[in-house]
């Protein structure tokens, strides 16, 4: 929704468009979600029918003649004087979505589509038979047209996993993320074995018990409004994997799912999503619906959720204010289960096989080892057949474990099924971006204060301003230059993990 | 979902824009079931842009040279020839539709749809208010507009109002209601007085004790299932207002709102709304997402929600296999109420003032109360100004009593208030369908021994061969005499009334 004020001519020619654009795109994200939440099983066959001529539709009316005139008229000097910050944003936005699609071949582009599709099935019989070398095959194709998709865009000399990098997150190239995971495999590697040798310090059998699912719901619920999730502009929903959507930021939608023998699961997702729609809610009316009316990046916005759910959520702050309303709404279970035992508990981490499931501290290490064999499989030192065996070797390197199965290695994330490489890196950054943003937090707030006050306005506010209210207009170094006058510092994050599980598990 | 077999070059053509009319069309109702259902409360100024958006593709994408002249091709004789009995359905309903809407200029369409949501608007807030007075210059406006509108199309010599009948059931003329709302008066409004004379012989008083909401949330989804709703091809929502809507024959969706203190509301809406949905879930597989892919006509559609909710619902047979499992559900409130008691308290009968709320008695009275209203301002013997004055006589006249606001009397209903003027018939007309559907069922199979077996499969089958499937393709009176042998009949709806009311307040 974007208020006409001194419009340049060109850019009110191009609103037209990206009203439909949007229109088109909200649609799909409708159908996305009425597809996760509650479409009835056999409806999907006759609805993707609908779905595939609503994508058309939206790829009409994105990359056409007028659109490309109308953008390449604005990209001029003479045209970029006339437009404000915003509109200068949205044109470099849709400049790279055209630099993206325009590359391909329109008949490439469509069969990989359609090999996508093909192979996220493949990969998904291949996990449930721990049959890798079913699935093998597919990964090879997907592969090859990446590789092929990145060399149309690739700059002189740069590597096509560069390319594809650079579509998640344009503030990192691959020596960045080296430096990055370099500093903490050296540092997280070593402490994880620490703390995995004084795992019986740490007792968590209660989280294992029966939790009522009603109840859990309403917990859920009510954790989410206390981080200021506002109903009237979202939803919480259920879905068997929880994800946050928007149709604009008065529209912003999550999900959770329940186990009824695991007390955490539930809860830390509803505040991680909660931390993705805090910044969907927050985007500024002024972009919402508009190339630019999402977050910064993908890492940018896991840093949202991730300081929600690991630094906010799992702290002794959060809790207090609230932890004997958990107690009374399961008081068998956790009558003598005091706040410190519970910390302790919420936080206790153990080298684990699955990255989904994985603890605060081991998390970037599951990070790490696909990011490795992300780049080896596109500089060609990994044999696509070989990497289970290599998945497992680093496994066994990084984390003290050899899966058992391959469905349980080398199978279980499904992004590469469809051609996802270079995502993978997103939640490690965000971790790390959210520890920054967090340490800057401290110096300029009472943030503990807040937080044992259960007052959770001020940082909520202090986020909007920062960051969430520029959507995608500012890049994740520029957020991070103007609010902590650095770019990406990863000491923060790794100075945080060493402080926090050195005291919780009394290593010093 | 039209599935291609020796299909004629012309409509092969056609199909590609049909496919893209229905998709936007599809959107548009998911968008709709959204609205209704859970949409957040500020999501709707954003959310209508984009559904504005959706709407004029969909305008675009049917009203076009391209449809118009394959429309025009596909209506000859050699064309048509070609074509399978579905493909002339279609191609007839197409035709039926660009009638109506290419006879309108397209600066009167849009300023009337603009009135008509102004409109929608001021008769809210008048019927908040009590205060005729304010609306009435809206009416007046929108009944000007529907009145030239019909001209636009109108035969020689045809009344306007006769034109607008005919865009809800074409099989109906204002000559065929006079005789069916003739006889419904002569023999229902004496009937009904005698009946309330009586009233103090059934007891009611036990359904409006508190029942829980869960439960009844339980008990209504088990009815639905117990009729046959299928929850693989349908979802059971809640809303405001109950509705049905469909995305196709494999997504049927239906809601429900529920009142403490009533029992029955949202047990016979559920059934009511499953009625519906049984007819859109059985619609054939070849006709669905086309243009004659839903039921025949509005009153059609009205028969089998009342057939179910009814005839078959507020019957004793079908109470007897399941009105334990009420009882069990309520034991507090219903042990001292027998079936018997339960089966007069569903089907107790008294004059009231607002339509919805009325029972299956008096319901047509309220009918043709708003018939003859609609017949007197088209044909230009009704003073706006007036109608508070003419609906409280009629309902005097024919219901004995007066309504003590304009709130509770001609402000009660929202159809005029966005033109909807031709409507209200076919709620009279799905009721005597109903009737004469059902004298042809118990002639051909043992119909109550299916009820108090719990066995509703055979009804289902029998009424998705002989009218479900065809969806659009033939209309009222075509799907009447294929059954019946005969045309509408309102003799059996009268009989029905007649014989059920008199045994139930042993008037014989």
């Amino acid at each position: 929704m974007y208020t006409v004020m001194n419009m340049s001519k060109t850019f009110e020619k191009l609103q037209v468009h990206l009203d439909k654009i949007m229109a088109f795109e909200t649609a799909r994200s409708l159908f996305e979600w009425d597809d996760q939440t509650i479409a009835p099983f056999e409806a999907a066959d006759y609805t993707s029918k609908v779905i595939g001529i609503i994508s058309d539709e939206y790829m009409k009316a994105l990359i056409n003649d007028d659109v490309r005139k109308l953008l390449n008229k604005l990209k001029e000097e003479k045209e970029q004087e006339q437009l404000t910050d915003d509109e200068k944003a949205i044109v470099k936005e849709l400049d790279k979505t055209y630099v993206q699609l325009e590359s391909i071949p329109p008949e490439e582009y469509r069969a990989f589509n359609e090999l996508a599709s093909i192979s996220n099935r493949a990969w998904a019989k291949a996990k449930k038979d721990n049959n890798y070398e079913y699935f093998a095959p597919y990964l090879k194709e997907i592969i090859e047209y990446k590789k092929k998709f990145a060399g149309y865009r690739a700059k002189k000399g740069e590597e096509p996993y560069e390319v594809l990098l650079g579509d998640f997150e344009e503030c990192f190239k691959i020596k960045d993320l080296d430096i990055f995971f370099d500093k903490i495999k050296k540092e997280i590697v070593p402490l994880l074995k620490k703390v995995s040798q004084k795992s019986d310090t740490i007792d968590k059998s209660y989280n294992y018990l029966n939790y009522d699912i009603d109840k859990q719901r309403d917990f859920c619920r009510y954790l989410a409004g206390y981080l200021g999730f506002d109903f009237n502009k979202g939803v919480l929903g259920e879905s068997a994997h929880p994800f946050t959507l928007q149709l604009h930021n008065h529209d912003v939608r999550i999900t959770n799912s329940f186990i009824e023998d695991n007390l955490e699961s539930a809860m830390f997702s509803v505040i991680h999503e909660t931390g993705h729609a805090l910044y969907e809610m927050n985007i500024s009316d002024s972009i919402t619906q508009t190339p630019v009316g999402t977050g910064a990046s993908m890492g940018m916005h896991e840093s949202q959720s991730r300081l929600f759910e690991n630094i906010i959520g799992r702290s002794e702050a959060f809790w207090t204010p609230i932890y004997d309303k958990l107690v009374d709404t399961y008081p068998d279970n956790l009558k003598d289960i005091n706040l410190e035992h519970f910390i302790k508990g919420i936080n206790k981490a153990e080298p684990s096989l699955i990255r989904t499931e994985a603890d605060e501290l081991s998390y970037s290490l599951h990070i790490i080892i696909r990011y490795e064999i992300e780049k080896m499989i596109f500089s060609g030192e990994a044999d696509v057949d070989k990497l289970p065996e290599l998945w497992n070797k680093k496994y066994e390197e990084y984390l003290g474990l050899t899966p058992p199965t391959d469905s349980q290695g080398i199978l279980q994330d499904t992004h590469w099924s469809y051609g996802e490489f270079g995502y993978f890196p997103s939640y490690a950054i965000g971790s790390a971006v959210a520890s920054q943003i967090h340490a800057k937090m401290m110096e300029v707030m009472q943030f503990e204060d807040y937080l044992l006050e259960g007052n959770l306005t001020p940082i909520r506010e202090y986020l909007k301003d920062a960051i969430h209210k520029y959507g995608a207009t500012k890049n994740t170094n520029q957020i991070l230059k103007d609010i902590t006058g650095e770019e990406f510092n990863a000491d923060y994050y790794v100075n945080y993990l060493k402080e926090k599980y050195q005291k919780l598990y009394n290593l010093k």
